[in-house]
């Protein structure tokens, strides 16, 4: 397989926990969001991915588009480990809360988003980087509400394995401290975070460790 | 089962032509998004959803939020008729249309961040609708190459039965349609929709046939 990835997306980030965690060996194809203005919109790029997001994970003659998508073919595919819960209420659970990062949080900090804020809207710094926070704090602080208040958590977001949502949340919370917000009303998620981060597989994919890392 | 929904949440309205395709009755409890500050950040509703957004779905012991997770728990529990096609490389396609949808364009175009745009940023009504209309045209435009490009697209977005993808298209279409989009440039799209809004499914779910419409 081969995973086109930028070593900082978030979305690259957990199709790349998701391929250790299933123990998939795959080849990096490092797509630079700033070089060449976006070689995302490269045609090269785009005539595989439509899209012109990150990532596209190529196995043989799928040519597969938006990370939890991807996650899902990947679960679908290599069954074991699973990364979703066996019954039809514990996966809804785990996949709420992964759409709830991957929908309610991070689309509002993309790249383009933030560079439409500056370019189109004239938004000063300091106030992009309030509304980055803005929606970072109001998600990961209902979703710490979601976890704290469960018994259906454990050391990882459902119980004692790693699933779809520590994928989603691991990718989160590394933005998240990069934009310096304040993860101190967020217990739970920390806790998690670096029960996540001390497994090989999340630590395999973590930005610094990609071969394009700056 | 309960229906948390609000008439014009494209959210809910998703959820909403999944029960009907299915065939499942449902009760609809109206949360006014406008009224009271917003009935969802009422405590009786953030109680029961402590993300604070529409929809949620109760069934039974089960309280379910995030459209799409709801209705991969819809298919789970009643697979037919199917939401999803058979293989995983079809499957991941269907999802992924459905999440370039969910995660790239309505995100950015939710009630409450239209509402940081105009209160927090001080942006003026027209470049605001500006925003909006450049997230659905440039989200759009990638969905019908994707789709035009495809011989797996068929009457609807994934051949002759309508699943997940034109679930998430017709509710986005009706938000572009409402904020004046130019959808020339998307024959395709346009054609989807009006074999999907043929269908009573559809019809029934649509925000004017709600009991809350306005």
């Amino acid at each position: 397989m081969q995973l086109y990835s930028y070593f900082r997306s978030s979305a690259a980030y957990r199709v790349r926990i998701a391929l250790n965690l299933k123990g998939l060996p795959y080849d990096t194809r490092p797509v630079h969001l700033l070089k060449d203005g976006g070689q995302h919109f490269l045609p090269d790029y785009t005539r595989l991915n439509p899209l012109a997001l990150i990532p596209t994970l190529v196995d043989g003659p799928a040519v597969l588009t938006q990370s939890l998508a991807i996650i899902e073919y990947l679960e679908e595919t290599h069954p074991i480990p699973p990364l979703l819960p066996a019954t039809p209420i514990a996966r809804a659970r785990v996949r709420a809360l992964a759409l709830s990062i991957a929908c309610d949080i991070h689309p509002l900090n993309n790249l383009r988003v933030l560079r439409y804020l500056k370019r189109e809207l004239d938004i000063p710094d300091e106030a992009r980087d309030t509304w980055y926070r803005h929606w970072i704090q109001t998600g990961l602080l209902a979703l710490e509400k979601m976890l704290a208040a469960s018994p259906e958590t454990g050391t990882y977001c459902h119980g004692g394995t790693p699933s779809l949502a520590d994928i989603c949340l691991v990718p989160q919370l590394f933005n998240a401290r990069r934009l310096k917000c304040d993860l101190d009303a967020m217990p739970t998620l920390v806790r998690i975070d670096a029960a996540c981060r001390a497994l090989p597989a999340f630590e395999h994919a973590a930005p610094e460790n990609q071969p394009d890392a700056e």
